[in-house]
């Protein structure tokens, strides 16, 4: 069937005039871009009128649901009250104030002491820009210049920007345009899966791995070390759950070598793992605190650190001015749309349904495909999982990387009318935080369905 | 008179809980921030029921001015009808693709060539850093990787990323952390007034000016460099405006040396100088142009890259994928507010009223402050301005720094219900380009006021 004539005509304005974020444009152009054209609930739309479960709520962003007239609504009225002010010249708004006041609410204390500041950016990857030149700030204002390195892991996700994409331990990334950064460095991230060794249990693999941070500090000597930074569950590496005895041992070698912990919970934050925030779930004490998509649901974007009081006394007591911040740091309509999203989620308790009611009916569901013949693992916690596709599931072969098994299976999940994301063979969602029981159900069955087909093609293939 | 109960209470939790940009916590704690409550054409009103009129566009880019109900409309049918969706994995939008495509058609052609392709951020310092991305992509993929290096100017403002803070020339930030990080160089800005020679003419030190590039360019190697950035107008820097003879240079002398030419056009674009890009007015034939603030006249964060034919065809024809992007780019509600702003734009043909009638008029109300005791020289390049206030106006002499008179003149500006900021003892001013004529006057009356108040205090003090 031909395209309607509406999206024939937006695929190829997108063709000539989109350069789409992380995309082989002329593969795209080739192909034409899927015109999504609305959304309501869990679900999206596209221009041919196909319906599509999103497991991936946008990009791990929409937790809220789509059509929440409450947040079309607040950003209507900040608009048309104070559609933009500046704070840089000693100015304010009620927005930017209110937020800062009740994220400060939120944020569990750490070791009897609260995250009381919030410093604003408009994406996960400017926070984390920021949160680069706020501690190095930090170590400069104690008279400890030298220590000016951060260590993070390979194939973490921090965002994009020079120093974003620099923390991030990607490696098609670093591979174009001289990245990391001078003064970034990179451990092996804790994936079981990928470096346990035969005969080590999780947990001894979980101390392992945290260790790697204690010989890399050692190796470049403390006093040179300024912060670590990671994701308590990594996103968009592929859903890595690292052991439960990880995160415990990286907080004992933070305090041991007094070196500054940076929680990167853009994912994780605001409900996604069944808590506001993901240190309280991993018994983290950061000093800062990463978070963006989840705080507005990504109605419109905003991101931002918390900033706890190690830093803050530090940055405010002694560093007159902090010569950093964007146009639109606290930006009212984005910081009005967030008190909304976070009335929605406070009102439903999203955080505390995914904790005790949904995450665990999921992860009950998603176990029950291990004994699919294309399965391997499933891995889940809160609303984030991961289904790893074998080849050979006695032995956890994985299948070539020609073959392209995960993309495959993607293409099965879009056509059967679910969004799932695929990274290599690991199939991934994270879906909206109101998705109901009977909607987790509806989507195990698009799951089923998509990994069916999967396996229908690779046999008619011969490949399995 | 003490503060109402409502402005006490948002001070003390701005004090208590929000990190300002670009702001000594301490003293601004201290003092208590002024709040701004609500805005209305080219009025803001604070807490206190004082109205300002608003100079400065919030931050350079309110330029439709406050209060539109056309752009709260658009974000709110585009909340409700799609709110968020990503196009990493070939997926689209209509909002994405019309912006893409209708800046396409705005932008003047450059040697007969459009610029076809848009590349979305979230911030002019997203865009700029993936500016950085770009260009040493664009290279690589030539097989020329030691073109590397970036040279911009002193006093410059890209943003505040590390990448856009290393491109930006403000000692004060690249004295905090590190900055700026390899491969980028400045050279010293055009400006006359501090760096003119005794006897030389404008139109000489502007190709003396220009001519700084080559010697840096053949200093480094021309096979070594990547690109010229440069703001057609500085902005941040205190409203530079180079002579006529600069620009013309500068293009000369990349041209000849083959390198990339960046057009930072976050303030300039939009109307702010009379056109739609800023390019056009000077003559320029920039490779890529940076935008933000002015694309949705700051209600909602946007930013971006406007691709130009020769980086485009090279990404896409050779590049397979550039892995590079924001969660938040082409975000459907800040494309959707982007394309709302530009009809206003185009409807009440703000462009070609700054160009041809209320740009004019500034500059000629303007002009007449040069007879104020207080002012030496008056600039302005369509609806940007710079006063510098001097000690004595024959010789042209400065006051000392620590007197910090332009700070006093600001809060006079202020106390007497007028928004302008201070560089220095550089007055600016970049009001929205709705303001009227009879706005035009009523805003002259208020710079008038300020300057006498500051004139009566500076000789209380008898520092005049
Ligand atoms: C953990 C994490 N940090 C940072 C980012 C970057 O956020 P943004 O894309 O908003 O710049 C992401 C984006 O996916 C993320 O997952
Ligand atoms: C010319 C220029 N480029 C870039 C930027 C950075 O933009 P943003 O603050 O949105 O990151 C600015 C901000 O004022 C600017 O004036």
């Amino acid at each position: 069937m031909p395209p309607t004539p509406l999206t024939a005509e937006l695929q190829a304005l997108d063709a000539a005039h989109y350069l789409h974020p992380f995309t082989d444009h002329q593969a795209l152009a080739a192909k034409g871009a899927r015109v999504i054209t609305h959304g309501e609930g869990i679900y999206v739309w596209d221009s041919e009128g196909q319906r599509l479960l999103d497991a991936m709520s946008g990009l791990w962003c929409v937790n809220v649901g789509y059509g929440r007239r409450e947040l079309a609504d607040a950003a209507h009225a900040q608009m048309l009250k104070l559609p933009y002010y500046n704070s840089f010249f000693q100015t304010t708004h009620e927005p930017a104030v209110r937020l800062a006041a009740r994220l400060a609410e939120l944020a569990p204390p750490v070791a009897g002491r609260r995250f009381e500041h919030v410093f604003y950016s408009s994406s996960g990857s400017e926070a984390n820009d920021t949160n680069l030149r706020l501690v190095r700030r930090y170590w400069d204002l104690l008279e400890q210049p030298q220590r000016k390195t951060v260590i993070s892991r390979r194939n973490a996700y921090h965002g994009s920007t020079v120093a974003a994409a620099s923390l991030s331990g990607m490696g098609a990334m670093h591979a174009q345009g001289d990245l990391p950064i001078p003064g970034i460095v990179h451990i092996e991230q804790p994936h079981f899966l990928q470096h346990g060794l035969a005969g080590e249990s999780e947990h001894d693999f979980g101390l392992r791995a945290a260790r790697w941070l204690e010989a890399k500090i050692l190796e470049l000597g403390p006093e040179r070390v300024a912060a670590f930074i990671g994701e308590p569950v990594q996103g968009a590496g592929g859903v890595i759950i690292p052991p439960d005895s990880y995160w415990p041992e990286v907080q004992r070698i933070v305090d041991r070598y007094g070196i500054l912990l940076i929680s990167d919970e853009v994912i994780c934050a605001f409900g996604r793992l069944g808590h506001w925030f993901a240190y309280e779930k991993f018994g983290l004490r950061p000093d800062l605190v990463t978070f963006a998509k989840g705080v507005t649901s990504g109605y419109v974007p905003l991101g931002g650190t918390l900033v706890g009081p190690r830093v803050a006394q530090v940055l405010i007591e002694r560093g007159g001015e902090f010569n950093h911040g964007y146009t639109y740091s606290g930006h009212p309509v984005a910081c009005a749309v967030a008190l909304a999203n976070l009335d929605l989620l406070e009102r439903e308790d999203l955080p505390g349904r995914v904790r005790l009611d949904t995450g665990p009916y999921l992860a009950q569901r998603l176990a029950e495909l291990e004994a699919h013949p294309l399965v391997g693992r499933v891995q889940s916690c809160g609303f984030v999982a991961a289904l790893t596709l074998v080849r050979d599931k006695a032995r956890g072969l994985p299948f070539p990387e020609e073959q392209a098994v995960g993309m495959r299976c993607r293409a099965h999940c879009f056509g059967g009318g679910l969004v799932m994301r695929a990274v290599g063979d690991r199939m991934i969602i994270a879906p909206p935080l109101i998705t109901t029981r009977a909607q987790i159900d509806e989507m195990l069955g698009l799951i089923e369905r998509a990994l069916d087909a999967t396996l229908a093609e690779l046999r008619a293939k011969g490949w399995f």
